[in-house]
């Protein structure tokens, strides 16, 4: 394993807060950035050293990205696949191309899990309203159903509760291919952040208890009110999707908590996750450092914290609390520099911090 | 009191790491930053929105720096007080030209201590070899004679323990005016962050400890080992200086602590601090941030700990230290991105974090 040099570029596809944070850890590392984004001024590049301004399927941008760093990156797992091959052929790419793959589409991410011992919902294959009919029959008429691919914090995604009408439906979802998943009498959502060096190790934080709304994370508690074995079985859960994808980088894996403290696993995130800023106020490493020191051969850090928290996520208009929240000791707050506050736009997020519990 | 407004920018004067890691602080509360600098590439401009190349002092440079920014602050305390008139009279600049002129000189600086009560070295103006003989005859023949203005990291100093010849001395010093402070007999160095929010409110961190050779800082261990009474009175001392300049802003304040707890006040850096920078891994807030939210109208931050810390600088070549001080644990590693590795250079810091003690 050889550590990329001090003051060796790291491309990052993707200008987003992810890509942000990203760039700011790895210049705290020596590291020199460049992003790959098509919006110009994007959050990453204003602490960047550079951004190719360009679709993340540009060739000439893959080529320049691929030519100026010694290893690339990236902050969101809908990378074009064509996109992430090419790069791969020019310069090394972390996490693997493999990890794109299986996230990028739901069938192939919950028939990944479960191939390896890992439970999730119980799902099926749709590609015509008579697949959705006779799956939903299965489940008793309820489940969810989603587009396999390109969906993100509840988009593309479809509820059944009993009786509706499903003809039509297919071409309602866009025609593309879809999964239905039964629905999982859930106590509580967690997640675990985890990283994968190069050399194999593995060191994961401890879950955050996660709550969404409307599809998307709201706040993230650590500790997660769960059993110390639930929690061990999250972190080994975790551990086993990144050796078996040979993973570099940090991943995000999101799990159902049952009634018995059973887990059934959710999502697969190759990448750092929103459920783990709560890392950068409570940790010495962050998962961004974390993420920064994997795909550079470093030696990965410390996962422990050394506070309790609560990350809480500032949409659209929650920025008007910013005033507020600065005036409460122990509270870290992270803006993305973002010019407008659209409804749904995540603008920044705070993480509460008190004495370890 | 008027806070500025998310997505401001905010001027830096000077783009070393001081600058960089001040950049960083403005973008995570969601300001832009744009650096004054010389020198192209600086690490400050690696992580800033945009960087004017030009000399501090040059005068189209200062229009646009003043023009572009909302508030300007700086990383260094030898910007050129003509410099900061003319940014003065543009914009509002943070901390004020005050604190410049009384840091900017020795003879000055010990004055305005003395004159607002806080204790120092015995000191003696000196313009001559005359005066310098005089003085040294006054202190028993020993001394450190030091230029008063632009001495930094232990430059531009010269010691006499008694007997040394004075004839010559002054031109030798650069015939610029100098200081002769006599010799402290002190147990050890300790040093305070404190900072002043536009409303007069006040934060000191708790004082380092703080060990230098050559003149350059090496390490800073909190808690330092003193007595509470004399923490106490360090961050009282702060806490006036602050005041009495009606500052805003992060100072570090060092002081030499005599063998019965007394304090004697060194030197006032009316910026942040590299004593100071063990605040970015052990507290919620950094001084970095508490220096960022004090120029731009914010509520200052809560200054408390959460671990115990030693901070060290990597000079030079110390950074080839750098391979296996990432395989520590709970350890926090902070380069500056720069390229070249000069002796006494400082190329980045660590912090050792440990539980509270």
């Amino acid at each position: 394993m050889s550590a990329l040099p001090t003051g060796a570029t790291i491309g990052i596809v993707g200008g987003g807060q992810l890509g942000r944070m990203l760039a700011m850890a790895a210049a705290r590392l020596g590291y020199r950035t460049l992003v790959l984004e098509p919006e110009p001024g994007c959050p990453a590049a204003q602490v960047a050293n550079r951004q190719i301004t360009a679709a993340y399927d540009d060739p000439a941008a893959l080529d320049e990205l691929a030519g100026e760093s010694a290893v690339v990156t990236y902050e969101f797992e809908n990378v074009p696949v064509a996109a992430a091959e090419k790069l791969s052929g020019l310069v090394p790419v972390f996490p693997p191309a493999r990890a794109l793959e299986v996230a990028q589409d739901r069938l192939v991410e919950k028939t990944f899990l479960n191939d390896i011992g890992i439970s999730t919902a119980i799902f099926r294959a749709v590609d015509s309203d008579a697949q959705l009919a006779e799956a939903l029959r299965e489940f008793g008429g309820a489940g969810i159903l989603k587009t396999r691919r390109l969906g993100y914090d509840g988009k593309g995604q479809r509820v059944f509760r009993g009786g509706e009408a499903t003809t039509g439906m297919f071409e309602t979802m866009g025609g593309v291919p879809l999964i239905l998943e039964r629905f999982v009498p859930f106590e509580r959502e967690v997640s675990v952040i985890a990283a994968r060096g190069k050399d194999g190790s593995l060191v994961a934080y401890e879950p955050a208890e996660n709550i969404h709304r409307e599809g998307i994370l709201r706040r993230s508690t650590v500790p997660a009110a769960i059993a110390p074995e639930t929690a061990m079985a999250a972190r080994e859960a975790a551990f086993a999707i990144l050796s078996a994808l040979d993973y570099v980088g940090v991943v995000g894996v999101e799990f159902f908590v049952l009634p018995d403290g059973g887990l059934l696993a959710n999502e697969i995130a190759p990448r750092v996750h929103n459920s783990g800023h709560w890392t950068e106020a409570a940790c010495a490493i962050s998962q961004f450092e974390q993420h920064i020191r994997a795909v550079a051969g470093l030696p990965l850090g410390d996962a422990s914290r050394h506070s309790d928290c609560v990350m809480e996520n500032l949409i659209g208009d929650d920025v008007l609390k910013v005033p507020s929240l600065l005036a409460e000791p122990r509270l870290v707050l992270h803006l993305y520099g973002k010019a407008k506050a659209r409804p749904g736009r995540k603008m920044g997020h705070f993480t509460r911090l008190s004495a370890r519990s």
